[in-house]
């Protein structure tokens, strides 16, 4: 009788967390918690200083009290030093310029992980595509993480389910076995582009929900957007090689209704500052001047879905209010106005 | 050239709506708004001269003024005298009983059109499946409602899509020309034992979230219990011959959806008394003895799950908590305890 045969996994015990805004935090709690050696690196010193010292994020956590192993520090090469895995946790944006600077002082065999989510303008590439491209590692092995994880419910312990997605299942599972704790329950699944699609659409999707409810629409109309916007990232999932299957799961329709139901969601909420009458600078600036992902977002996707001849009408509508100066009402009339007869034609 | 040939649809120009709850009453206004000639049947008198004298169904949809054409009367004899269309707006488990008492006065060739939610307790039949036993017309005729639709939101002439699902295309056609109107926009579907399933599901799946904000879980926790409940709901619908594609539109994750977000949902607001520690009956006579669909659902859903041999954890820890006494945070502790690995495993 021969024992089972176990894959052999790439062991993570220490982890570098690149950036620390409310997600960032709040997985290198998750991390902590579930007994890794973790160093954040912060862009200002002082909130470095904070982390370390006083164990709490406030300007992006106010409340929560972190895990005193956390170290934390503003110098990414000693951020780095020895770490088996790291993950990304810059806005999807700013990754290709962060990655720049930092890809010489990567670990060699560290196992990369991103929680940006968006497709980069200009390139149209998916944030694994750009980590690929700039760290000089296949993008299949990147590790992209999603599901319903807003981040505050997580940082106070609520429990949770994510999605942890790696076309290589070892290092899907070396992450898993690394993030696993009391409440934070993370599943592999091998379908990236499904994945990280998702991720980037629901913020668009998000901005649409939150617009709704600023003009004054309740749930039925929440409700019909999600039901209408899961189909249209499914469309474009579908032509660009995604499994159907992750659009009806966690990180398809859970993560999306986790963001666009909860006030916490920063795009949920500035949609709705835009639906209720404000300009997307006043809304922006009502923000402390971050502009929610999905504005940037809804330009990317749209030229994604040109590229490849997808409907996707949602998003169009988010393009024409945040860059076209469409009002949010028209926009909606628009969108009720086009003809359907049978719920699939 | 010859002009496009159309299929003959049957006129329906006189519809009858037996029952004035709040989505029979709704659906009555909808149809009216639409142009068609409705007469309502309420079982209590002062509520039939209330609504045909002064246009209101305070009990059900407070504040909302309905038209002055709906009719009502308390004597079904008199309400269904002449209908091209019959809309039966009574509650899922007292639908038989009722229509017993209907049957000899339903015109003949008559459409006959389903809002209850749910499946039979003892028999664990649909709802079209009870009408066409009772009322001796083919299943595959009966037209069944389904979609994000709080009734309120719809009253108050909120924008809102629904599904019409009839295996006779040309019924369903019938009906959407009768009730489409300026807010109400109805898709047709085939699928009706996808469209009645989804819709008795979720009735349970919104007891749960409400249970979880109850207990003080975020929309994190809400999220993945959509999701995992519409992965369950999925799993009996393929076993019983629905359409995988009717859980993704409208009537699956839209109605659930809608129902598990809104504090408008009787089966959510019933969950989150029972999760903030109220028994059953507290909870019943907090809502005016009334108990919410979802409490009878989960009875006859995990009966029809044994039978067709499908696992409904979600359904199974509701029936736990409605009907054997568990407390709701052993029963959500039991949930999460289950062993995953993959999403899909």
């Amino acid at each position: 009788m021969s024992p089972e045969s176990q894959p052999v996994q790439p062991q993570v015990r220490r982890v570098t967390v690149l950036g620390a805004g409310s997600w960032g935090t709040t997985f290198a709690k998750v991390l902590a918690d579930a007994g890794r050696d973790v160093t954040m690196w912060a862009r200002r010193p002082e909130v470095a200083e904070e982390i370390s010292q006083r164990h709490s994020n406030e300007a992006y956590l106010p409340g929560i009290t972190l895990p005193e192993q956390i170290g934390a520090t503003s110098d990414p090469a000693k951020a780095l030093e020895g770490a088996d895995a790291v993950v990304l946790a810059v806005p999807s944006q700013s990754l290709r310029a962060n990655l720049v600077r930092w890809r010489d002082l990567l670990p060699k065999g560290a196992i990369l992980v991103s929680l940006a989510k968006g497709v980069e303008l200009d390139t149209l590439l998916r944030m694994s595509e750009v980590i690929s491209e700039i760290a000089g590692v296949p993008s299949g092995e990147v590790v992209a993480v999603s599901g319903p994880n807003l981040a505050r419910e997580i940082a106070q312990g609520q429990p949770a389910a994510a999605v942890l997605a790696c076309a290589d299942h070892d290092r899907a599972v070396a992450i898993q076995q690394a993030a696993f704790n009391s409440y934070f329950r993370p599943y592999t699944n091998t379908d990236v582009v499904g994945c990280e699609l998702a991720g980037a659409c629901k913020n668009v999707i998000a901005l649409s929900c939150g617009m709704a409810a600023g003009l004054g629409f309740g749930a039925n109309t929440m409700a019909t957007l999600i039901t209408r916007g899961l189909a249209e990232m499914a469309r474009l999932g579908a032509k660009l090689g995604a499994d159907p299957l992750t659009f009806a799961g966690l990180a398809g329709v859970g993560d999306l209704v986790a963001t666009c139901s909860s006030p916490l969601s920063r795009n949920r909420t500035f949609g709705e500052r835009v639906g209720r009458g404000e300009t997307i600078e006043e809304a922006k600036a009502a923000q402390g001047g971050q502009v929610a992902e999905g504005v940037a977002s809804c330009v990317s996707i749209r030229a994604l879905a040109a590229q490849v001849g997808v409907d996707m009408p949602i998003t169009e509508a988010m393009y024409r209010v945040c860059h076209e100066g469409c009002a949010p009402a028209r926009a909606g009339a628009e969108l009720l106005g086009r003809q359907q007869k049978h719920e699939w034609s």
